[in-house]
């Protein structure tokens, strides 16, 4: 299995899932963005957007999705949840809002409030999604409740989706709003072994490739 | 099961596989948006986003989720595809790649072009994920060659989620940029008795329960 990555980017999901699992794999280190700067990877991925996996062929590009796929096809029952267990609804709801419901509106305040030249800036929408990620926030912490992963009592690609949302929100400076449940949540995530292996390897990979933009996490 | 939903929402998904499943379920109309009109909603989704399904106390919230969930339970090998299946990996990245690529644009260039107030528009973020959009929806039409489905040979819930964005598409007017052939599967998507049979359930209920706005995509 290929991957390819942006340092920070949507695609440290799945490289940490397959660090998780103990896969092996290839670590492909793009510049950001790779449509701008590596107009080859078109061929791998016509979207041009990070991640993109290749299984023999098979190409993903949603990393939420990579996630799923890793963990339903290498380590059902472990990182991922199967379909009789009573817990796999929160398992689908927790991989998909992680996505689209807690990285999507901070790539608005990156974009609209960092990335854009200042002419394009735009502070409405910065405070607008600023706004909207924490009020989602402050209800994931109502759903967390007292448990100390989303869901079946252990850690699960579920917590990967989520917990990149997290990640980004260091970057995007949103995590200062952080609810104390959310905060502790996300200090166990970091704690993992699997975690900072993956750290690790984007680290490693981003020095021998001489791709060190820290800069990338739009995806 | 009980599917809460507004008229024209993301949780149009959900009430599409339902129907293609032929699931008994309740529907709960709601007036848009329920976090402003219905404050019991909150009790059922602490987000006060829909959709909501509550299918035995268990809660879910993505609509993309939903569908996966019930098209593993209760549909597998013909809704759902199964992980031993080769298209396993195409099918979960076109479940989240409708709602995380093709839908979350469009819910900016409806914000900001026509629900918020004269002076909160902003035509610029109307016009870059217009773009953004259409240059994804462009990928897509690549992605899907010349398959009639999205992947395994046969209509799926990925069909469902992708599906609902060209419907929101043609909401937002985003519809008229469309790639032949993303329309002529669109309107294989539309020409199925599933469809059919969600569109007439969500206009009865609608009528019922005396809830008609159809200003409501935004979820």
């Amino acid at each position: 299995m290929k991957l390819y990555h942006c340092v920070g980017a949507r695609s440290f999901r799945p490289l940490w899932a397959l660090e998780e699992i103990g896969l092996p794999y290839e670590l492909a280190m793009l510049p950001f963005p790779p449509r701008a700067h590596t107009k080859a990877y078109f061929a791998v991925n016509p979207l041009g957007t990070i991640p993109a996996l290749d299984d023999g062929g098979t190409i993903l590009t949603e990393s939420a999705a990579i996630c799923e796929y890793l963990a339903a096809r290498h380590s059902p029952g472990e990182l991922g949840v199967r379909p009789d267990e009573p817990d796999f609804g929160r398992y689908l709801n927790g991989l998909h809002f992680g996505e689209a419901t807690l990285t999507f509106p901070q790539t608005l305040v990156l974009r609209y409030g960092r990335f854009e030249p200042p002419e394009r800036r735009a502070p409405q929408i910065v405070a607008d999604y600023g706004r909207w990620f924490q009020s989602r926030l402050r209800a994931f912490a109502e759903v967390l409740g007292e448990r100390e992963t989303v869901c079946a009592g252990r850690f699960t690609a579920a917590d990967i989706s989520i917990g990149y949302a997290l990640l980004l929100a260091e970057f995007t400076g949103l995590a200062d709003g952080m609810p104390e449940p959310i905060r502790a949540y996300w200090e166990r995530l970091k704690a993992r072994p699997g975690y900072r292996r993956a750290i690790d390897a984007e680290a490693r990979a981003a020095t021998a490739q001489g791709v060190s933009d820290r800069s990338a996490p739009l995806g």
